[in-house]
């Protein structure tokens, strides 16, 4: 497919510096001209009392409707209204501030806003979002402050067999200085990968905005890719030629060897690769979700590695764990949380949503640690299972490490 | 919008690593069942044959087609054909080997496929995209070698005023080791940004590659953003509340902007910052279209600095000079290229497609460098203005760098 002219024309002007491209305003909030250029529609438009208009041009549509986060119920949506030019229109809010991502529906398909560049991926789905300015989308801002690096690196498991990709976050300052930084392992959930807590997760803005302000300390963040038999994010990889499924059987060999590479395979590759403390007083992991039960297993085998532990969204679950062996399974937790709490750790921090449908399993894990007179900080938050929640968590917990 | 409860069941079935996540399998190419576990449509599907058929399950669209880079001539499509269970499918091919974007128009509405995690931006735009694997596309897939880093790193401007990022790879073995490496600046064209050459270029991939296989030498690239005005891509960063354009004259002021900036802040951070060597001879550029023609006036005005050159699908243009002014251009740019003729360079690399709109400009550059006695390789490949033929230019040039 040959590139449109217009890029030609963009790129000749560019070239010379006489406008700058196209790209750069698309998706910028305008004022009210709809269409910029004849051809441009803005969407979304971000209003000065913050209500928010879609705009999708789609002459031949019989239905168009949008679906987003600031919408409450699991496959909510809302119809856009056309107009006798085919533009079809919505207006909703004002929103409070904070990060959104919607999709459309054209005809009953889930599409992204062609109009928006602002696209996250989450697991295997892409949307389009938006952050409504103010004080509690801050965070998630690239600020005007001093900028932390993200390098995508690899590392050998042996644990797994694999060459694998992680992030490794240094704060600003890292590569000039000289001296040792703490480290903080930070762990996605079921459907995501190395790329879900700085795409959905905001993880370096929030990084970069919390150190630069004094509100937490510098600190080099490690983000795996915690589905055991993935090299990197598949969207960075091609298919494999591999064709169909590979059988269940095949993923037996993974329990539990997440948790196991982390400690023998992950760790070591940073502390020797980073200029980073190597003690437990300078060790920190959270995750949510699946993470948080990595978390969970991690911390509960290993009592002397993390002294900053959070466990965001997610419970004790016994899942998948033969009737049989509840008794056993359980006897052995006991054991653990015992010697954890015999090691002296810092903070345990546990976050969930009044309305995450895994609430009854945080509820079961507050009330394991209550038994043990295991000392914790219980955030409870408005929401669900929802990555909303989690970056707040990480916006709470990454000021409490490392103090 | 809270998540799918088939994601927690994933989580919990990953957490204890009975199953690998859905995520996982959705873009693999599958065998012939079109639907698995009852709702997953296989799309693409790369057959044995290198066909290729595409899936989107759509039963109340009146209209679907497709757009891909396998078809020729700006804005080709061809109709998915519609069953009565309202899955609409088509097979191109066998096709060659290569990288192909492509995209969906449901009645109208430009969308990405839905059921294919694989997605790159090029500049606004979203495409999906698949690799039909063969000895011309080998390349651009992430193989079985040893892998360089990329990072995002962030640069003061003085010359733009701005914090700008940047991406840095550095080879395998970089960090481990303790010796000088030489630097390629790659540049994008217009409508692009830092990320493009990582990801429509797969440029990562394309060195990992090359240097595994002792085809290119071990080497920084650095990858800028082209955009003046701009602090870093767009999709990284929130829209501005700025409404609407700014004027046209506050561009003017960005005019040779990047190139001097490229030269007075770029050059000096990686240098300072990374273990390069510092001379002509190990310092290489190349830029595509409008990447190219800051290639030319960055080893035009600095005739000292790089041994190694490529101007990719760019020629010479005076766009934007007024008439009375043309004479006096051309007879500057004469005189510096009798400086960097004297300079003493080794690689002069010029590549363009047969079909490329800008042919004609290359043509002028090739004339005008023939008119000098400038000796420079000259590679004319098929097509047009494609990142097709840009992948093929970067593997075909990093090779001759730093012999």
């Amino acid at each position: 497919m040959k590139k449109n002219s217009f890029f030609v024309i963009s790129a000749l002007m560019l070239a010379i510096g006489y406008v700058e491209v196209n790209a750069q305003n698309n998706a910028r909030p305008a004022t009210s001209h709809v269409f910029r250029r004849g051809m441009v529609i803005v969407s979304p438009e971000i209003k000065p009392d913050k209500a928010v208009t879609f705009r999708l041009f789609a002459p031949n549509a019989t239905e168009v409707t949008i679906s987003g986060e600031w919408m409450s119920g699991f496959g909510a949506s809302a119809p856009l209204i056309k107009n006798d030019t085919g533009l079809w229109t919505m207006t909703v809010g004002p929103l409070n501030p904070e990060l959104y991502g919607y999709t459309f529906s054209v005809d009953g398909v889930r599409t992204i806003d062609p109009n928006n560049v602002q696209v996250r991926r989450d697991g295997t789905r892409y949307e389009s979002f938006l952050i409504v300015p103010g004080k509690e989308s801050e965070l998630y801002i690239s600020g005007d402050v001093r900028h932390g690096n993200l390098t995508k690196t690899w590392y050998k498991s042996g644990v797994l067999g694999l060459t694998r990709r992680l992030y490794v976050y240094t704060p600003a300052g890292y590569e000039t200085g000289k001296g040792k930084y703490p480290v903080f392992y930070l762990l996605h959930g079921a459907g995501g990968d190395e790329d879900a807590w700085t795409t959905m997760g905001r993880a370096v803005q929030i990084l970069d905005n919390l150190i630069a302000a004094g509100n937490a300390k510098p600190m080099i963040v490690v983000m795996t890719n915690g589905n055991a038999g993935q090299s990197a994010s598949q969207n960075d990889l091609p298919p494999t030629s591999a064709p169909g499924q590979q059988p269940m059987a095949d993923y037996m060999k993974y329990a539990g060897k997440f948790e196991e590479s982390l400690v023998s395979d992950v760790i070591p590759f940073i502390e020797k690769n980073y200029r980073t403390y190597t003690d437990k007083d300078h060790r920190a992991i959270a995750g949510l979700s699946m993470g948080g039960a990595h978390t969970q297993t991690i911390t509960n085998n290993n009592p002397d590695l993390f002294d900053y532990i959070g466990v965001f969204s997610m419970g004790i679950m016994n899942f998948g764990v033969p009737a049989q062996d509840v008794a056993k399974i359980e006897k052995e937790r006991d054991a653990k949380i015992e010697l954890l709490k015999k090691s002296g750790y810092k903070v345990y921090w546990v976050g969930c949503g009044k309305d995450d449908f895994l609430y009854g399993s945080v509820t079961g894990l507050r009330g394991f640690l209550d038994k043990h007179n295991f000392k914790y900080t219980y955030r409870e938050s408005t929401g669900g299972h929802t990555w909303a929640n989690w970056r707040i968590y990480l916006s709470e917990f990454a000021p409490l490490l490392f103090r």
